[in-house]
């Protein structure tokens, strides 16, 4: 479906406008959200950008509202996307999950605070037992990547894809790569007032209330049932990415995501370059979990440790992941600053580094 | 803009049917609500035929997402209705404002349980001093004549156009004729992915944040002005609609507006034909108010009295209208049934007839 | 209720604070808010001194949040008090329907942008029949006082009472007397656990589905009625207050409300130094309005002029006052500043003499 | 905290009406929700019979209300319950992240739609890396104990507790004992107009702008961090409870929790009365996990089955605590009916034991 250009141009800029660029490159014609930082940055660069496009860029009151936009948007055949922080993904959860049992295409960026989101994210914080894909970039270039990766992939499964970023993300400028646009042939759920209407219209139009779906004779018992296929489908179809680094020979493997990966990244370089049998894994879906890469990574380890900025969330994944082949250690920390944007103190290479180093004394003396 | 057939077919249905036959015929193409009656049969009836004709019709989670969801499609360019009961509009009025002051075409109906959200319509219940052109039909014949007309006014001027209807508009059947569908030149302020984008995208996308539209120089308070003008412009430039009868000899004028006015109308014409000089008036556009067409029938007569089902709300206009000429009395009386629906013990042709009979009788006496 | 100690403290401060201080001192135990200037500054404020106190101050994240939970803490029996700009009060136009038909005291602050909500205000924007009473301060020292009532007022009558303020109240100082902390006796709304429940336990529990009113014989159409009843006396029983000035012998009288009656006040003030027959009328009370009042200041006069900061709303009013007794102007304009926070441009204390000036010119050719 | 009286009186109710007098039996005076089936049942009673003990039901308008309305009622001191199905728990997410990072006792029902909720109420649907503790009786008479055990536990852990129930639940009469009512000594979150307040009321009001918190040395990474303590002090301080039978010998272990495990249960029953060597755990705390008590019973089987009216969502906690001692299969299935309401077609013992006895014979298969 994306058709990149040879040569594409490369610009210095910083996370949000290369999101944001990436969005409109990957055919993103609606843009709904309301301003909270550090979504803020990405929300501004698309009511700037949208509008030269013909695209539309709505500021909303509440994140209701804008997910509600979004929704409506993506409803008449439009490529949309909307976001927040963490906070305002709450207020959106029961709209998501509904919006995934209607089977639309929406990617939805949360620009968290921390990485205390990553049940919300990879387990779906609303009713309904449906899942997101979920997509976590280390950096700029890479989310221009996956933000590209999102609206194939949710055009695709016709499921939300959730691409998870942060403050670091977002104010983090690097030189980046912006693939040309996409031509888009409109994907089957677009509808408008000339078509005949299709089975998704009718999907739409009656996850309704009973009386509205027994007078069409839609039954929800049996779309729930689809929905679960088209889950299961998703979940296996979807290929869960990693990056990784030296877990051939690792004694100790450490897990982390998003740009605290980065940090974990130096800390287990330097270590490395000091003759430490450390390895380092990342998952960049977090939803499929690349669960066979965790365990092949962590298979001749005699310790796990998983760096997360949050009480300890990612962790169950990857327990999951090893189950029991070795001990799985918690390294990360809460690290909220008192701004509440998060990450800044301990972000720190030589405290990752040195409680991996910890990780890495305990599992040479259980030897 | 509107080309009515040569003969529209004739059929036997209810005010909700009626509805939203009529709004498909006019060219709707998203519809979005959540149940509650008696606004329930309109959106059933949306759900089953808007899909035929390759519409969306949302049955969403509340109010304040189905007015997100009408926003957003309608922000891309498709002709768009929403609606609720009074309650229902209460929840969507920061919506509704913010929708007036985006310039947006929509269409809201108001399936309303008694007369009691008369200020809130024409007065706009929101923030940021805008008006709706408000339509008050008497039946279902009337309906899809104004429901036409409505997606016409909200085009034309991009101001959202309320319709009022009740219970026993939606429930009473009539023989109603369907005019022939509508083809529609997509107006200006459509969007679409291929467009280089025009005056309205940007007038949407930056009603953002301070520094958004600064960015743009774009300046909000040229915005409201605009706004002003255009609502100015929108209430003298929009015709206002009456049903009249019998006001030319009358000593008492009688006004009245929706289902109601029909109980009031028939009270009339039984006074009349015992040889009372009594008339009738029904607003039927309640913004702009028939204040011109009001003061006339009014300008002969002793009193003027006024029915509504609520504690007095259109009082103020024709008060504005007839502004001491004659005294104006309330003759109307809340009357809600137990089940909260509304309307009916007190529809009841006699005692309307015998409180219009009092004031009659004042007003005589006062000679 | 409110006895005010023999000698308050005076003290500079801002209205924002003065009107923390003067709901403190009324007995508010509860505030809960979602920051939006210009009620951020007052938000601040009661969460620095509420907890001083004893009180809660809940910092919500949207206007929904925040008027539930006022709604909540009221309904405990608690004396609770939200608000935000127009824009939050828009969000809240359920929300404050159902307490008012719910019977519940509370004071909602209107910290506002302009004056474009006055209708919101006196017509209640939501659904369902109801006022609020609404007080309008033009300064600081005044707020204090009309705070006071505000809570005096919803006490008695178990109606929302609204006090309107803006960015130039919020932010100018004045020397301000604090009255001294009401004791409260706890109103019979109060709910406990230990008490075995009054008239008004039921009346908030039985607001509910048609099947548990009618399981314990409650019926919405008697409560609509006592709503109404209890509404038409609270518009009687409430005394309207007015500022007036020059009244009896003025060609031309001049109404404004709030803090642009002060320029108002001051262009008038000037004209009648130079001779001009020109009088000045502010209504305190905008619900109950003080029609009566505005009436007899008219009485003799050719001509009435409206001053508001909007496209005009209050003028409404007026004219129902005077109807048609003299010609009335409107001289406002709506003046919102590129911020969007309202207010500075126009009023220019030169700007409003001429625009009186005109009218006296017009009035004294008329003769 | 509780003192059960000697002899409670017994009595047939459904679970609905069992709950009701459970949460008025351990002090609840404050109850607030929006109907849904099967949550509107409890509304229903909690209607009628709050206010007979002076408490406060509120029918709200939606759910955001509804947690608004509790989270108000609970910061003033009261002994508050809120709750819906997964829908509007999903619409709650925000406000239910937020009551738990401010430390509000408050127990939520999800009177769910099949078990598709378990993620949403185990790990925190919401932002903030929070946790619930979550209670999942199986029956009305295990619904009252596990009632009175949340208020118990979330006044203790100053932290929302959830009860899982459901159509079944709800619907289906058991004799059930009521316990004596709990006679409460306010704990200490409880504010009131005439006491000085605590840290309680600081920690309410002061999760505001980062303004309002520098104000007054309040670090909103210092709360964060205190959250986390207490969260994973509740983590390792509530008692995991579980229900098991004949796991000692067990070849097969099935794993069921909520109303559908007494189906499992009966399942079990009958194979072990053949000589089957299965046996059965149900996990009565969700959270925390009988982490240990699952692996205690799965420590000699060849295999774990687990069974939910979902796609799977409690075996990855299965999975964590047998961690690859044996291998976990999946029996469960998503069973809707066609009404939305849930369960109906598969809760067959016999569709359940023949799922048990394959695991059983594939397992034999496999020695």
């Amino acid at each position: 479906m994306t058709a990149l250009s040879a040569a594409p141009a490369s610009r210095l800029m910083q996370g949000s406008e290369a999101i944001a660029e990436a969005m409109i490159g990957a055919g993103c014609r609606f843009f709904a959200g309301y301003p909270m930082t550090p979504f803020t940055e990405v929300l501004e660069h698309m009511a700037r950008k949208l509008a030269e496009v013909g695209g539309v860029c709505m500021n909303a009151e509440s994140e209701l509202e804008a997910v509600g936009m979004a929704w409506g948007a993506a409803a008449t055949g439009t490529l949309a996307a909307t976001g927040s922080t963490g906070q305002g993904l709450s207020l959106m959860q029961e709209s998501l999950a509904e919006i995934t049992l209607a089977r639309l295409p929406l990617v939805v960026l949360n620009m968290s605070r921390g990485q205390g989101d990553y049940f919300q994210a990879t387990r779906g914080g609303g009713h309904g037992d449906y899942r997101h894909i979920v997509l976590a970039p280390k950096d700029a270039a890479e989310a221009v990547e996956l933000v590209g990766l999102a609206f194939e992939l949710t055009v695709k499964w016709r499921n939300p894809v959730l691409v998870m970023g942060d403050y670091y993300l977002a104010h983090t400028a690097r030189s980046v790569a912006i693939p040309a646009p996409v031509t888009h042939t409109l994907p089957s759920w677009a509808l408008d007032g000339s078509s005949g209407g299709t089975g998704s219209a009718k999907l739409i139009s009656f996850l309704g209330t009973q009386k509205q779906r027994s007078d069409v004779g839609y039954d929800l018992a049996d779309h729930y049932t689809d929905c679960a296929k088209s889950t299961a489908a998703m979940a296996a179809g979807v290929d869960p990415l990693v990056e990784s680094m030296g877990t051939d020979d690792a004694e100790v493997v450490v897990v982390a995501f998003g740009t605290p990966a980065k940090y974990v990244h130096s800390a287990v370089r330097q270590l490395r370059s000091e003759g430490a049998a450390v390895g380092y894994v990342r998952p960049v879906t977090l939803f499929p979990f690349p669960t066979e890469a965790v365990a092949t990574a962590a298979a001749g380890a005699k310790a796990v440790a998983v760096y997360e900025n949050n009480q300890g969330q990612m962790i169950d994944d990857v327990r999951l992941a090893v189950l029991g082949a070795a001990p799985v250690h918690f390294i990360g920390r809460l690290s909220i600053d008192s701004s509440g944007f998060g990450i800044a103190p301990d972000l720190d290479v030589e405290v990752i580094r040195d409680r991996i180093a910890s990780v890495l004394d305990a599992a040479a003396g259980g030897t």
